[in-house]
């Protein structure tokens, strides 16, 4: 059935079952809520010190297109890129509002997929989807807004808090994502399982909330999630602290599959195809090395804050030889 | 200047500049704000017991004409409809955050005059816009979240609060932005004066959140705001409290200046235009009263919630004569 013959009543009926069906009861945010979907806003219960929100748009042909992302790792996806924002501030994700703009011969059953994937996710990480809006596209567009709570009391990691001499880390590993995209653009066979692995990175990255939580509450207060790519990323943390930073290309950790597929270029891809939704951190190595012994995930020190210089990132290798990356991270209007 | 020629990143600094300027910093939305504009989420303080949130989408040959609303205007009426949401509740706005997607030939100074009109509201209404996102699209698509708490500790209306017996009640005048949208469409000379009133109130029409923190204080605990149009709002009152509605036409509060141009069909454009956001509310009729003597705003008595029948809402006239109106509400997909 298409979007059109079921009608907008009906489709959000079906959405908000579906979200719900997938959704446990269990966690905090549902317990606080006191409106949910289907009233002109959404109510909650509160006695959190600090709120958090921050919202994120997943435009078909901008950021993604429906050949490389199937409709439940969509779902995923969208909620995912929001999820990061949070754990980039250390915070705890709670509730999610979701504004959906569908064309109206959209088949039905592809959005309860999207519905699915964005619902599984949620419930994994104790997110309630509460609310929301749907209209009429000529594209795919979806538009999650979460909100959530300070994650150690008024306490929160901005991109504004690096200091001269602290060390850049980042979690878990990176450069997956990239490799993930090219492999599906490019429709390369490659080793199957290598393959698999990197798209699955690609199509269904992690959210560091509890990584993100950790790191606050031992001391770290300088943090960005890897989205427009890690230079880009790093670039933005220098803007907002008045710095600059050196990144030492040869400490960044790198999916063993993706250097099998891809070689050298697993470092670039690493470097600049953003997507991985790691958290890039600064702080004192002492208080990295205490953090990264709590957290469930790697932690690798890749680099150091630096006063500004006239690059704001520069990247060295083990000799300390200036390296430079073939292409830059993601920016909009920018005709990439 | 293009939006692809100014980049996103400068699009970003040059929009957050502009909402700055206009908005004052003297409200408590701005003393509570802990992280603004430019990191990963934005933060604030609070000891609200009860929050809200509400999100909608003002999408381009959807939900607006660029022919037919200004950016000017359309900055202003894109938040009006997230305050209303609000304001149905009984609550009191806090934050806003706006994703935005554009064109990249979309002129620079038509989003500043768009975010100036934007913030024009947020300032009267002491709302800080905090955040948002920007991004490339076919077409003009301005989301907006509203988060805000209750007006009224932790009590809040919603639409499922009718009881039977509950006289239903509006706020000021009905009708105005629908006879507003006609004029511009049609291009069609008037007396000059009453075609500006008219389109004024389709352009720039004003969330009532005084007055439903007022009703809500005053005990009305059931509402919804027009914006879909009247009768098909009732209808969504009457589904969530399992009850119908009889609306008597005759009491509607119309425009002088509707019936002036429209005569009789300005009766219609009340009962089905929608885009009023007025407040549409049930209650005791004493109770109506009571929160009519504190109101700043004309609130009168249009209709009665009986027991479900096969007709969701029956409109009668003062002989209480059924009365059939030419055209329904707005529903997405269905091809109006």
């Amino acid at each position: 059935m298409k979007v059109s013959e079921l009608g907008e009543f009906g489709l959000i009926e079906l959405l908000s079952q579906t979200t719900q069906r997938h959704q446990h009861a269990a966690s905090p945010a549902w317990k606080n809520l006191v409106v949910g979907i289907g009233d002109d806003a959404a109510a909650w219960q509160t006695d959190a010190p600090l709120e958090l929100v921050t919202v994120d748009s997943f435009i078909e042909d901008i950021h993604f297109t429906r050949e490389l992302t199937p409709w439940h790792e969509l779902g995923w996806k969208a909620l995912t890129v929001n999820l990061s924002d949070i754990a980039a501030m250390g915070g705890v994700a709670r509730y999610a509002v979701v504004s959906l703009a569908v064309p109206p011969e959209t088949e039905v059953s592809d959005l309860t997929t999207l519905y699915e994937g964005m619902a599984e996710l949620a419930d994994e990480t104790g997110v309630a989807i509460i609310g929301g809006d749907m209209s009429r596209s000529p594209q795919v567009a979806i538009n999650i807004t979460v909100i959530g709570n300070g994650g150690h009391g008024r306490e929160v990691m901005t991109r504004s808090g690096a200091r001269i001499g602290d060390r850049i880390a980042v979690s878990g590993r990176v450069g997956g994502a990239g490799a993930g995209w090219e492999i599906l653009r490019n429709h390369q066979h490659h080793d199957e399982a290598a393959a698999t692995r990197l798209v699955e990175l690609f199509q269904r990255p992690q959210p560091r909330l509890a990584a993100g939580q950790q790191l606050l509450r031992d001391g770290i207060h300088c943090a960005i999630d890897i989205s427009d790519g890690m230079v880009n990323d790093l670039g933005h943390i220098c803007d907002a602290s008045g710095l600059s930073a050196r990144l030492e290309i040869d400490r960044l950790p790198l999916y063993e599959e993706a250097k099998q597929i891809f070689g050298e270029r697993a470092r670039d891809l690493a470097l600049s195809a953003g997507e991985d939704y790691e958290l890039l951190f600064t702080g004192p190595e002492a208080t990295i090395h205490q953090a990264a012994a709590r957290t469930d995930c790697e932690i690798t020190i890749i680099g150091e804050m630096i006063p500004a210089a006239s690059d704001r990132v520069s990247l060295v290798n083990h000799q300390g030889r200036p390296y430079r990356i073939a292409c830059g991270g993601w920016e909009h209007f920018s005709g990439q």
